[in-house]
C-alpha cells in the first residue's frame, strides 16, 4: 500500500510567496483600479543583455541541423560553459576552481534544495534566521527536523539569529551541527560578510568537520571592493565549502534557468565506517542519476555573459538596479524609516514603522499604498517587524512607490 | 561533522553509459582509424522540427523587450503549454487529464528519479528486470534497500523477469508492493503492454494500494491501434497511477529538455495515521520548493510540438526512426539474429548469438563491427544474453552497422 513521506505533512501550511499571492489577488479582486507596485518576490524585470539573445538564437540555430544538433549533453554541463565560469569567476580572483569542479544547472533553488540528499538523514542543520525558505523546507521534507513550533521554526534545527545587534551577521552556534546555510549578500537582509566573517566560519568549519553550503547568488551585487564575492577567496574554504551561483540576478536568468554549483575535490564528509569521502563524486553521481543537464541553447547564452559585450551589459543591469536600491534606500531613510541592506545587495531589509508586526505592515501598505513586499517575519521569526523591499522593478515603479510610501508614512 | 548518506555506497560501481563510454574509449584509442557506429545510448540524432525552432526563436525574442520579458514562471509550467498537452496528448484520446494536473518538467529522468521523494522512507518498490537503472539507483540512493548483491540486483526490491518466456511483460508480484515502476513501450526490450495486460496491473493497484509509476516515454512509437498510448486509457488509473512523458524521443528534446508528469488529482496515498493524502499536493509542494519550471522558450517551443505543421514533423521524425528500427529488426532477422521489439518501440531486442554474455557479445561486436549498442545485462540480470540497439541513428550508419553485423555473424 502506497504511503506517503509523512515528513510533508510538518511543512507549516504555505511557502511565503503563494500565501503573498493569496493576499494580493484578495486586494485586488476588491481594488480591481488599485495600480498595484510589486517590489515583494525576487523577480528581475529588465530583458536579457542583447549578447545573449544572439547566443540564444545562435544555440537554436545550431539545433536545426544534422551536423550541429545537440542531443545529451554531459549532465555536469557543457566544457566551454565551465571553462568560462572557471576562468571569469574564479581563475580572474586568484582562485583555483577548475571547470571539473562546477556543475552547471538550472536553478540555485534547484541546487540549495537537493545538496542535502547526499549528506546523512540525521545531519543536523544550521540557518540563520531570517532564512531563504528552501534550505528549511528541503531538509523539513528529508526528515532532518521535528514539528514545527507554530511560531516559525521547527524543532531540531539550529536558528542562528540576524538581529540589528549583530548586524545581521550570525554567530557561531553554540553545538556543532554538520551542515552550516550561508548566504552573503544575504537574501533577504542585504548584508554582506566581510573576509574576517568568513574566515572565522572556514576556521569553525576546519575546526568542527562541518560543510558550509554557501549561497552567493547575489555576488554580482557586491559594490565594496573589500568585500569576498566567494567563498573561496578564504584560504582553505575549498575544503569545508560548497558554493552555489546564479544567472538569475546578474544576467536576468530568472525565466531561462541557468545557475552552477562549485563542489571542489578536496571536499570530503565521513561515511560510516569513519573514512574520508569525496563529496564531488557524491554530487556528481546525484547529478548524473536524476537530472540530464541544461538546455543546450540555454547554455549557449549563459556562456555570452563572459563575452565583453555581455560583461559590459550585465555590468549596466546590475547599475539599473542598483540605482533602484539607493532610491528605495535613500527615498525611506529620508522620511525617517531604518533600513538595512541596498548597498552590496539587491534588497533594503527595513524595520516597520509604529512598531507594527510584518504581515499588518504588509497589509497596511498594499492598503494605503498600493505597493507589495515582502513580510519579514515570512523568512522567520528575527525577521518580525522587517520588511524586504526588492530593487529589481522597473525605475519608474520603484520612485513611485517611494514616493507613495513616504507620503503614507 | 559533516557526514555522507551512506546509501551511496551501496550503488554499483558504474551507471551502465558511463561503463559503455569507457570501454569506447580504450577501443578508440587503440584504433584510432575504426569508424565507429553508435547505437548504444538512445539519443536522437535529426535535428528539432522547424517548426520548433522556429518558436523557441520566437520565445528568446520575448526574453529581449521589457514588455514581452518573463521572469520566474509557474513552476508546475506555463498554462498554454500545459493546456495543449491536456488536450492532444489526453482529451483527444477521451481522457480526463485536466492542465492542472500536469506537471512540466525538464525531463522524465529527473522525474521518475525524484517521485520517490514524496513516499515513505520504507516502501516496497517493484520494477521490471531488465529495467531502466534510473528507478532503481534513486531508490538505493534514498534507503529503500539493502546491499547491491554483485550480480545486478539489490536485497529488498521486488524484481518482476521479464523473458523470452513471458513476452517481456511482467507478472504480477507475488509479495505486494507499495510502488510499481512500470514502463510500456519498455526501454530495452520494446515491449508493449496491451489493454488486457494494463488493465490487470490498474485492478492489482486498486486491490493493493499500491501507486504504478507508469513510464509512457516512448508512446509515440506506438504502431498497433488497438495499444493503449496512456494508462490512462484504462478505466480508474487516475486513482492508481502517475504518467511520464517526455519531448525527447518524439521531437527530439534530448538536449533541447521538456518532459511532463501527470499526477492526477484522484490519486491518493496513506499518512502514518491513515488517512488519504492527494499525492497531487505532495508533488506540486515538492516541485514548488525544488524547482524553478522550465526555461520560459524551450516551453515556446515544446507548444509548437502541437501545431499542425509541429504535428506533421514530429510524426516525420518517428518515421525516420521506425524506419530505421524495421532496418534493424528484418537485416538482423534475415541473418538468423532472433529479434524483439523495433516495431511499437525505437528498440531492437536481440537474443546475443552462439549463447555468448551480454558484455563479451559488446566487446566482441565492438572490436569485429565497430558497433556500439547496450549490454542486455546493463539493465538487470534477466538481460544477460541480450543486447538492445537503438533505432536513433542516421539512416546511411544503421544500414551499414547492420550490413556489418551480418557479415561478422
Amino acid at each position: 500500500m502506497a504511503r506517503i513521506n509523512n515528513h510533508y505533512l510538518k511543512l507549516a501550511a504555505g511557502y511565503l510567496f503563494p500565501e503573498i499571492s493569496r493576499r494580493v489577488g484578495e486586494f485586488s479582486s476588491t481594488n480591481p483600479n488599485a495600480k498595484l507596485i510589486r517590489l515583494g518576490i525576487g523577480d528581475v524585470t529588465r530583458p536579457l543583455p542583447p549578447a545573449v539573445i544572439e547566443a540564444l538564437h545562435r544555440g537554436v540555430d545550431e539545433m536545426s541541423a544534422v551536423a550541429t544538433f545537440k542531443g545529451y549533453g554531459p549532465e555536469q554541463g557543457h566544457e566551454f560553459l565551465r571553462q568560462l565560469i572557471a576562468e571569469h569567476e574564479y581563475n580572474s580572483r586568484g582562485i583555483g576552481i577548475e571547470p571539473g569542479e562546477i556543475f552547471i544547472s538550472d536553478g540555485s533553488k534547484c541546487d540549495t534544495g537537493n545538496i542535502q540528499e547526499i549528506f546523512s538523514a540525521d545531519s543536523t542543520i544550521a540557518v540563520a534566521d531570517p532564512v531563504y525558505p528552501v534550505y528549511v523546507d528541503t531538509n523539513v521534507m528529508a526528515g532532518r527536523t521535528d514539528d514545527y513550533d507554530g511560531e516559525g521554526r521547527y524543532h531540531g534545527i539550529v536558528y542562528m539569529p540576524c538581529t540589528e545587534a549583530n548586524g545581521f551577521i550570525p554567530e557561531l552556534p553554540a553545538t556543532e551541527p554538520d551542515l552550516i546555510y550561508l548566504c552573503f549578500p544575504n537574501n533577504p537582509t542585504g548584508a554582506v560578510a566581510s573576509r574576517d566573517t568568513l574566515t572565522h566560519w572556514v576556521d569553525y568549519a576546519r575546526k568542527t568537520g562541518a560543510i558550509l553550503l554557501f549561497d552567493a547568488a547575489y555576488e554580482a551585487y557586491i559594490s565594496d571592493a573589500t568585500i569576498p564575492h566567494s567563498i573561496y577567496e578564504i584560504d582553505n574554504a575549498e575544503s569545508v565549502a560548497i558554493e552555489f551561483r546564479s544567472l538569475s540576478k546578474n544576467a536576468g536568468f530568472t525565466g531561462t534557468r541557468c545557475a552552477y554549483t562549485v563542489v571542489p575535490r578536496a571536499l570530503t564528509a565521513t561515511a560510516a565506517d569513519g573514512r574520508a569521502v569525496s563529496v564531488h563524486d557524491l554530487w556528481h553521481r546525484r547529478q548524473s542519476t536524476k537530472f540530464n543537464g541544461v538546455s543546450y541553447p540555454i547554455q549557449v547564452g549563459a556562456a555570452a555573459v563572459y563575452t565583453p559585450e555581455g560583461r559590459t551589459q550585465v555590468r549596466e543591469l546590475i547599475d539599473y538596479y542598483m540605482e533602484n536600491a539607493r532610491i528605495i534606500r535613500e527615498g525611506l531613510s529620508a522620511s525617517g524609516f531604518t533600513v538595512f541592506g541596498g548597498v552590496n545587495a539587491p534588497y533594503i531589509w527595513l524595520r516597520t514603522p509604529n512598531g507594527l508586526g510584518s504581515w499588518p505592515f504588509f497589509d497596511d501598505l498594499l492598503a494605503k499604498a498600493n505597493v507589495v513586499g515582502t513580510p519579514g517575519s515570512g523568512f522567520g521569526p528575527a525577521g518580525e517587524g522587517f520588511f524586504r523591499l526588492s530593487a529589481f522593478g522597473d525605475r519608474n515603479d520603484v520612485g513611485e512607490a517611494v514616493e507613495r510610501i513616504c507620503r503614507v508614512y
